[in-house]
C-alpha cells in the first residue's frame, strides 16, 4: 500500500495547470503553499495532525513512470511530447516543513508548508490534501473517545466498514496516533507495527453443537489468549455462566481466561451483572470488553450509567468518522517568488471565513513558563524575529479588541523542517513516540480547550505584520 | 492498488478461528456463507452491487508470503509451526456466486455467495465486507444523484476529501457504475479506463497578474479543451464578462470554448445570470458547470430554481457518503456441511430483523411478461426447481398474509458462477458493459420501488421452503 507509484493519484486540473504554466513558461517560477483547515471537526476544540508520514512516502516515491507518460499520451488534451519529457525525468525537489504528527492543531494554522516550483506544487496538492484530510479526521475521532475513557484499553476494530483498504489500514494508524492501544487489522498490524487484538465471532459458537463445546475448543486452541464472546444465544443465561465454567477450566490448568465479550443488547446492565457474575465465581481478573456501535456519545453514557466495562472495541463510528466524515482541509498560495524576491499572496472571498492569511509564516505554541500551559498559538512572517524576553502582545485576528499580553513565555516553534530541497530529512517517528508527543501536548493545554461538549475557543493570533500585510492586500484586491 | 498483497487484510480474529479450527482439526468442514445487508441506505429503496472485480483480484491474489508469515510467527499467540506451514502453501480454493456489479439490490438477498473450508471462509470475510460495502454504497450515492440529474453530465471530483487513496480509487470506479460519466482522479482513469475531466483552480487565475491574463494563458495552452472558472474575483461582473471575451477569441482561431465554472454563490442565480449572458454574446453552446459541496438534494432544488447548469462536479458527499458513510453488509453462514450433508443453518437474534434466512440460496428476479417489469425478488433453496409454467405464489416473509400470484413470468438468475473451486470464471467486465447493465436493470423497475424520497418496498420473498425451514430451525434454536 506504501510502496505503490501514487504520482497519478491527482485531480486532472493539476496537470492541466502543469501543462499551461509549463505552455506559458511559468512553471518554474516558485511559490510556497499551506495545509490549513478552518473549522475543527465533529463541534469540538481541536484536530490532532496526521497523515504526515504518509505524505512524506509520497514525496519520496513520486515519479512518472512509462505506463504514466502512456496514459497521458492518450489523454483529449494532446499534450506536447516535450511537456512529457520534461515530466520523465522529474522527481519532487521542494521544501517542506510541517507539524509533527500528533500534534493538537487548530483552524487556520499551517500543518504543511511547501516551497517548490508551481509546477510541483500543483501536482501535489490533491495527494497531500486526500492523505492529511482523512487521518488527521481519525486521529482527532479517536482522541475524542479517548477523552470518555482515559484508563481504559481502546481497541479500533472497523476495517469490514472502512472505506476501503487504506483508509482501514491507515485509519488503524491515526486511531493509536489519536489513543488508541490496538487494531484488529492485521496488515495494520504488520505494516505500522501496531498491537493487533481479536478473539472470535458468532460463527465459531454456531459452527459448533454448542455454546460451552465452542468455548472449550477455542480454550483448548489458544489457552493464553481466551476472551469469550458471550452473546450468541443469551448473555447472562448461558454465556457468561458457559465462559465462567471455561475459566475454572483454564485456572485448573494454572492459566487464566482473559476476558469475556459482549456485543449486543444493554451493554451497561450486561456489563453489571457480568461482572458480578465473575466476580462471584471468583473470576474478578476477568476483563469485559464491549463492542458494537460504539463513539465517544454512547461510552460516555455507558459509564455515566455505571457499565463495568475495562476495553472498548470502536469500529463504523471511528474509522469513518461517522457523524462529520470529511475534514474539510485546503492548500493554499501564500507567497509567490517574481523575479527573484517573494511576495505575499491572498486569496480573497465574500466570505470573510475564507479570506486566507498571507505570507509564508512560522507558527509558534506560546507556553507560560509559570503555569506550563499554552496561551495561545502565534503566526509570524517567517522573516520575522520573535523574542521572548520581550512582552507579546496577542490580539484577535478577527476581533482585534481581544488583547492579551504575555510575558514569561516559551515559544516552541512547530513547523519542522522534513523535507530539503528534494531530500527527506525527517526521520520516521515510531508510533509509540507520536503517541508520546501526542500525550505530552494534551499535558500542557487547559482543559477547557480540549473537552469534547461546547470547549473554549483557543486563540490563534498572528503578528502584527501579518495582520498589517493582510490589510493592505485586502485593499488592493478589492480596489480590483 | 490491486496488485499487492492483500492477504492480511483481515481482522485478527478471523486468523484466531482458522487457528482454533485447525488446532481441533475442523478446519477442513464446508460452508457456505453469503453476503447480504439489511437495511437500504440513504433512506432509499434499493442498492446498487459494485465491488465484485475486487474481490475476485482480492482472491487471485491471496497468499501468504515469508513477511506475512514472519509477522504471524511474531504474534503473542505463538501459532504453531506446522499451521504456518499449513497457510504457506495454501491458495483460496472455493466456489462463489455472485450478482454481477451494476445489478439493481434489496435487503437479505444474497450479493455473493462463497462455499469453501471454513478455514478459508473465515479469512476472507473482512476484506470482501470492506470492499462490497464502500463500493456498494457509492454506487448507490451516485444513482441517486443520477436519479435528479438523468440527462446532465455527471462528474466525480471528490478525491481530496475521500478516506483516503482507494477509496478515492475504487469510489470513482463505483460512481462510474452508479450512472456517472468521468472523475477527476488521473490514477483511477489509469487503473480504470474512466473518463477523467478537469480545467484549472483558483490558483492559476490567482497566480496571474488579472484573470483575463490567466483565462487567455490557459486558452493558449489548451485551446481545444477551455473551461474557466469563473469565481475567483466576481462571477458576474469579472469572470463571466473575461470568459467571453476569450469565447469570442476562440471562435477568431476557429476553436469554441467549452465552458465555464462555478464553484462558489447562490449557483442557480449565477447560472441563470451567466447562461443569460453567455446567450447574448452568441456563446450559446458554451456549457456551465457546477460544484460546490453539492449532493442529489442540492441538484434537486437547484433545478427546481430554474438553475441552468448543464455539468455537475460532485465531491465530498459523494466520495464519503456523507449523510450514511457506512453500509452494514454482513457475511453469515447459511449452510454447513456435516458428514458428507449439507445442513442449513440459522442466526438467532433477540431482535427478528436479525434473524437470518437458512440454506444455500438461489436468487431469481421474476420479471412480468406483460408489462416486462420486476414483480418481486424469490429467493429458493438452491435445489429447488422453479417452474416457470406454473403460478407463482408470492408471500411476504414477515407478515405472510401480504401474497401475490404471479403467473406468465420470467426468472431470471442473478446469482452467478464467478469463482469455480478456486479460479476465475468470471470475464472482467468493461464499466461500459456494467453501465449498460445497470441501465437495463433501471427499466425493469417501476419507478415507485426506486425513486429517492419514500419509495415503495420492492418484494422480496422466501420460497415455501425456505420459510419452513427457517422456522424448524427458529423452533429447535428456541428451546436450546
Amino acid at each position: 500500500m506504501n510502496h505503490e507509484n501514487l504520482t497519478l493519484h491527482t485531480d486532472k486540473y493539476q496537470i492541466n495547470m502543469m501543462y499551461a504554466h509549463w505552455k506559458n513558461g511559468t512553471h518554474n517560477k516558485r511559490r510556497v503553499f499551506e495545509v490549513f483547515y478552518r473549522k475543527n471537526p465533529f463541534g469540538g476544540g481541536y484536530a490532532i495532525h496526521a497523515g504526515l508520514e504518509r505524505v512524506l512516502q509520497y514525496l519520496d516515491q513520486l515519479h512518472f513512470d512509462e505506463s504514466d507518460l502512456a496514459f497521458l499520451r492518450e489523454q483529449e488534451e494532446n499534450y506536447d511530447e516535450a511537456f512529457l519529457d520534461e515530466l520523465k525525468d522529474w522527481k519532487f525537489n521542494g521544501t517542506v516543513r510541517a507539524v509533527r504528527e500528533g500534534t493538537i492543531v487548530f483552524p487556520n494554522e499551517p500543518l504543511i508548508q511547501i516551497e517548490a516550483r508551481i509546477f510541483e506544487n500543483q501536482l501535489i496538492e490533491t495527494a497531500i490534501l486526500n492523505f492529511t484530510n482523512y487521518q488527521t479526521l481519525i486521529a482527532t475521532k479517536a482522541n475524542r473517545i479517548k477523552q470518555v475513557a482515559p484508563h481504559d484499553t481502546l481497541l479500533e476494530f472497523g476495517t469490514r466498514r472502512a472505506q476501503e483498504a487504506s483508509a482501514a489500514l491507515w485509519g488503524a494508524r491515526a486511531a493509536i496516533i489519536g489513543g488508541f492501544h490496538a487494531t484488529s487489522n492485521m496488515l495494520a498490524g504488520k505494516m505500522f507495527g501496531i498491537p493487533t487484538k481479536g478473539t472470535h465471532a458468532h460463527a465459531f459458537v454456531q459452527d459448533s453443537s454448542n455454546e460451552l463445546d465452542a468455548f472449550k475448543a477455542y480454550a483448548k486452541a489458544l489457552p493464553d489468549h481466551v476472551t469469550l464472546l458471550v452473546d450468541t444465544y443469551d448473555t447472562l443465561k448461558s454465556g457468561v455462566p458457559n465462559a465462567i465454567i471455561v475459566g475454572k477450566l483454564l485456572e485448573e490448568q494454572g492459566k487464566t481466561l482473559k476476558g469475556i465479550r459482549l456485543d449486543s443488547g444493554d451493554l451497561a446492565y450486561l456489563s453489571k451483572e457480568a461482572r458480578k457474575m465473575l466476580d462471584a465465581a471468583g473470576l474478578n481478573y476477568v476483563k469485559i470488553v464491549a463492542s458494537n456501535d460504539l463513539d465517544e456519545y454512547t461510552i460516555h453514557n455507558l459509564k455515566s450509567q455505571g457499565a463495568r466495562i475495562d476495553i472498548w472495541g470502536v469500529g463504523t463510528k471511528l474509522i469513518t468518522a461517522e457523524d462529520s466524515p470529511s475534514l474539510g482541509g485546503v492548500y493554499k498560495v501564500v507567497a509567490k517568488q517574481e523575479n527573484g524576491e517573494w511576495e505575499p499572496t491572498i486569496k480573497i472571498s465574500g466570505n470573510p471565513e475564507k479570506v486566507s492569511t498571507p505570507c509564508r509564516k512560522k507558527l509558534y505554541r506560546i507556553v507560560n513558563r509559570r503555569t506550563g500551559r499554552a496561551e495561545a498559538d502565534y503566526l509570524t512572517d517567517y522573516d520575522e524575529v520573535l523574542d521572548v524576553n520581550k512582552t507579546l502582545k496577542l490580539f484577535d485576528p478577527v476581533h482585534t479588541y481581544l488583547q492579551k499580553v504575555v510575558t514569561d513565555f516559551e515559544a516552541v516553534e512547530l513547523l519542522e523542517l522534513v523535507y530539503d530541497q528534494g531530500h527527506r530529512v525527517h526521520k520516521p517517528l515510531t508510533l509509540d513516540e507520536i503517541k508520546n508527543y501526542n500525550e505530552q501536548q494534551q499535558s500542557i493545554f487547559w482543559e477547557e480547550y480540549l473537552r469534547n461538549l461546547n470547549p473554549e475557543k483557543y486563540p490563534v493570533d498572528i503578528s502584527q505584520k501579518l495582520w498589517d500585510t493582510r490589510m493592505q492586500l485586502i485593499a488592493k484586491y478589492s480596489g480590483k
